[in-house]
């Protein structure tokens, strides 16, 4: 049975998120949201993708010889030069990606996608690039909003991707032990197929489950809308393989609990493709659950509801935090109950008359056996009500899981009716949660509002620790003449200001291009060198994914 | 009020393992043991160690002007050349360390001991050192069993011992966000005096806790017994200062669940001293127990306990796991049943007319709330009931937990009487377990025998993981005239055993000197490089602590 997370959808649209069949179009009661909180005039479809004929995209630069010894590894029906293929890999699905695409700029293509269909292929690929000094960048599901699979050059000529779906298998099984490997170019809805017959699941639910891959999690210590209760990749990945230009390796022990020295397998997780290729990696797997329990209580303020959630955290019995944990603040909730039906209307006018005019609304799902995941969430609920929670019953959590993946969709409209569009993230201890809410999000809206148009921000927690909890900001404005200067001012300014607030630069969208500037301020000048020395070893030419992850000076192409 | 886990004790006695006057003789049972299951014909008092002014110890090769140099640093009252001083660190506390002192051999001691007051002492203090190419060994509790604080010198002079004795202070506690920051030379129980008064504890219980510090933990990344509840040192530790002879330097990220790179706190985690010295250390700390629930449940083989201990992890309730998890072999059940009292007797009586003529005992702590502890317990009873064991009581538990420190006290004294005796330990997977299980003891056995003595084995499991479980054997025999010839026999026929299975070198007692010739193994050449490369990065001169961990060949002095 195919179910909301087994369902395969085809690869993504060059020019905008997923299978664009699966969007749809803004309500009336969206445009009139956004006509009054943006204040824009217009909201009309003016800015349309440009056609995929008349995307620029320059000539590939390898010559007949070199794409000749690409085909004789993995084989010349997995080696393409291809236009559109090009275009499809000439960047990840940042708002920038986008603006840039949909204008029609494809320059920095790739100078050809490979397919490789082994580790013994990459092996030998890897070995030919170095030769031949050309570019690699590994490629998943392409959905990285941080840069992480833009087509530089570094001081190479060339680039090629390396992309990864023919390598999907499910290589090893093991039920006693509770592990799985998989090849890593296996995207999320097919690791869930491959699981459930066997009666398990990953439990790793990002935003971009249906396209993701698994290498592409492991590289970027991604986080799941369920991590809180199966943990975020970091946590899952137990082993990896990787071949690398200085030749194959693999980290974690497959033994638990090694003192066997520094763990090796967390400088390979988060390295995003800058040291070499995953080839497949060895998980931890959970049981399916039985049953879902789903709960959602409202609080008088974000601020109310973080310290609710940290209460259900540190006063909550052993083991009864939900797996799913989130908290919309007073702007997402109040997006939330106007873009509702009826219903969310009149949940809205509930809690206004309960006291709560500008509520902040929690959603939780408690996964596990019926009656254990019932009783954690009775037992859960008397923390939420002791916090000053009012129970908002289970439609809200079950509507957001109905459209858990469908989000980033809304913004290929969005930027088609002139709306700039964006989302960022981080991190802090509980004592510092607020403090960073507020920083960061007078930041963006201060930035949004800098040429004196009108700015929205919303804000929600999505991931729970024992010492803190994720921050995830999304924003909106009128799209400025120059798209790409206006999303980076807001990033700059909102970077600065997750540094200046003492949390972390990313929690799960990883470095890419666009964080690299701040990875100083997050390990350290000695930690860019450790990096740096550990890239020179498993690397040396620097063939691999140049200017991402570590923010050397690399030297452009003129 | 001082209790079992914050008591401190004297420091170690040089000879032994802590403080001698805790140390209680040999029971006339225990010798009649020995003297059955070795079949030694003499168990006298026959080895004891020799009179500390009879140790031989070589001058140190420090010139005036050095001493000057370091004591201009850290004040002269802190650098000592002294004798008993540079005895006392003259190596850790694994049997040939014993074995090569109590014969009155510690001419390898170090040339100085220095006990610096900050990280600013130290920072210079490492300056200082490499300019005059001095090694650098960083000593916290010195119990390390693998040759971890063994005094080389590496292609170097001289070595000075860096004690942090004088770095004992909590820095920072944060309630609200269960974070604490002490300072790394802080023993087990002060660590757990500082935190009682807030209600805290780090809930990291090593055999060596009395003794051992907050920077030999996580430099050493180990477990303590209730760490299947708490977690390893590993998973306790969230960022750490270092200082290293390239400069300062900070790992871990304030914020929880950063996806900022590579985590380089977990290359620092395991380091054991040779890329830099800890400073100080944040972890996780968690609640004292309200309640701790005992229980014990003896199965009719360690294979019957072993998939019970793993059913309780995967079957169990959410969070419903002990946090000391316990399971004995056959052997080692039968020791605690004929070495314990009438009642133990009485319960091997027991057990047997039940259908267990050769028992393996089980033993569980449940912490936390009175009624959350104790229902956790009762349900894990029906899944250890189910699962073949025989409910003992909670008394079995209770003794183990009155002795939880004191076995390595019994070593001194079976040296003194010729017997050999050492530990060592791994983990795997629940699919290899048994058979690592019976691969490793029958390895030391066999070597044990050699000889043609006789050897005796008893084995523990004491951390149970998702994945797998630990192992952990002791082991004696006669103390042969050549003990360290013995020694490295054992371990080596054990250690390619445990290799040959597919297990980890080391679950707890890291790597040290014993262990450098199996990372290869491990973590493979390239893994081996990539450390190398760290290392080169942190301590270019390679002062830090040499020949550990990394296995290069290490110059030594003629």
């Amino acid at each position: 049975m195919v179910t909301q997370i087994t369902e395969e959808i085809p690869r993504s649209v060059w020019y905008g998120w997923g299978d664009p069949t699966r969007a749809r179009p803004l309500s009336a009661r969206a445009l009139e949201y956004l006509r009054t909180t943006l204040g824009l005039t217009s909201v009309d479809a003016a800015h349309p993708p440009v056609e995929l004929a008349a995307v620029m995209v320059g000539p590939s630069v390898l010559s007949v010889q070199a794409l000749a010894e690409l085909a004789s590894i993995c084989g010349a029906e997995h080696v393409s030069t291809d236009n559109t293929e090009r275009i499809m890999h000439a960047g990840g699905k940042s708002t920038p990606d986008l603006l840039r695409r949909r204008g029609g700029d494809a320059a920095g293509a790739p100078d050809a996608v490979l397919f490789p269909g082994s580790a013994e292929d990459i092996r030998k690929l890897l070995d030919l690039c170095a030769r031949r000094g050309i570019a690699v960048i590994t490629f998943g599901g392409g959905t990285s909003v941080v840069g992480g699979v833009e087509p530089l050059r570094g001081a190479f000529e060339a680039v090629v991707f390396l992309d990864l779906r023919r390598m999907d298998r499910l290589l090893h099984l093991d039920p006693l032990s509770r592990t799985a490997t998989f090849e890593a170019g296996i995207r999320g809805p097919a690791i869930e197929a491959a699981l459930a017959p066997h009666g398990f699941t990953l439990g790793h639910f990002p935003q971009s489950h249906q396209q993701a891959t698994l290498g592409g999690y492991v590289a970027t210590r991604s986080a799941g809308q369920a991590s809180t209760g199966y943990g975020r990749s970091d946590d899952l990945a137990k082993a990896a393989h990787l071949e690398t230009p200085a030749g194959p390796m693999d980290v974690g022990s497959p033994a638990p609990g090694s003192a066997a020295g520094p763990r090796l397998l967390d400088a390979i997780l988060g390295s995003e493709g800058t040291f070499g290729v995953i080839t497949s990696a060895t998980v931890r797997i959970a049981p399916v659950p039985e049953h879902k329990s789903h709960g959602s209580w409202s609080f008088e303020s974000f601020a109310a509801g973080a310290e609710a959630l940290r209460r259900l955290r540190h006063e909550g019995r052993r083991g009864d935090m939900p797996h799913v944990c989130r908290l919309s603040d007073g702007d997402e909730t109040a997006a939330t109950l106007k873009l509702g039906g009826a219903k969310t209307a009149a949940l809205g006018r509930y809690l206004g008359l309960r006291g709560q005019p500008a509520p902040a609304l929690g959603l939780f799902v408690w996964e596990g056996p019926k009656s254990e995941t019932i009783a954690r969430r009775r037992r859960s609920a008397r923390i939420l009500r002791a916090a000053g929670g009012i129970p908002a019953g289970p439609l809200p959590a079950r509507a957001w899981e109905h459209g858990r993946f469908s989000g980033p969709y809304l913004r290929d409209e969005l930027l088609t009716r002139g709306v700039y569009v964006e989302t960022l993230e981080t991190a802090a201890t509980w004592t510092k949660l607020e403090s960073t809410y507020r920083a960061v999000r007078g930041a963006i809206l201060g930035a949004l509002q800098e040429h004196g148009g009108t700015g929205y921000v919303q804000t929600h927690v999505s991931h729970v620790y024992p010492d803190g909890a994720s921050l995830y900001f999304t924003f909106l404005a009128g799209l400025e003449p120059d798209g790409l200067a206006q999303n980076a001012r807001v990033k700059k300014t909102a970077s600065e200001a997750i540094v200046a607030a003492g949390a972390t630069i990313t929690h799960h969208h990883a470095v890419g291009i666009d964080h690299a500037p701040y990875m100083e301020a997050e390990i350290g000048e000695l930690g860019l060198k450790v990096l740096a020395g550990i890239k020179a070893t498993l690397d040396p030419a620097g063939i691999m994914n140049p200017g991402k992850l570590i923010p050397t000076p690399i030297k452009e192409k003129p």
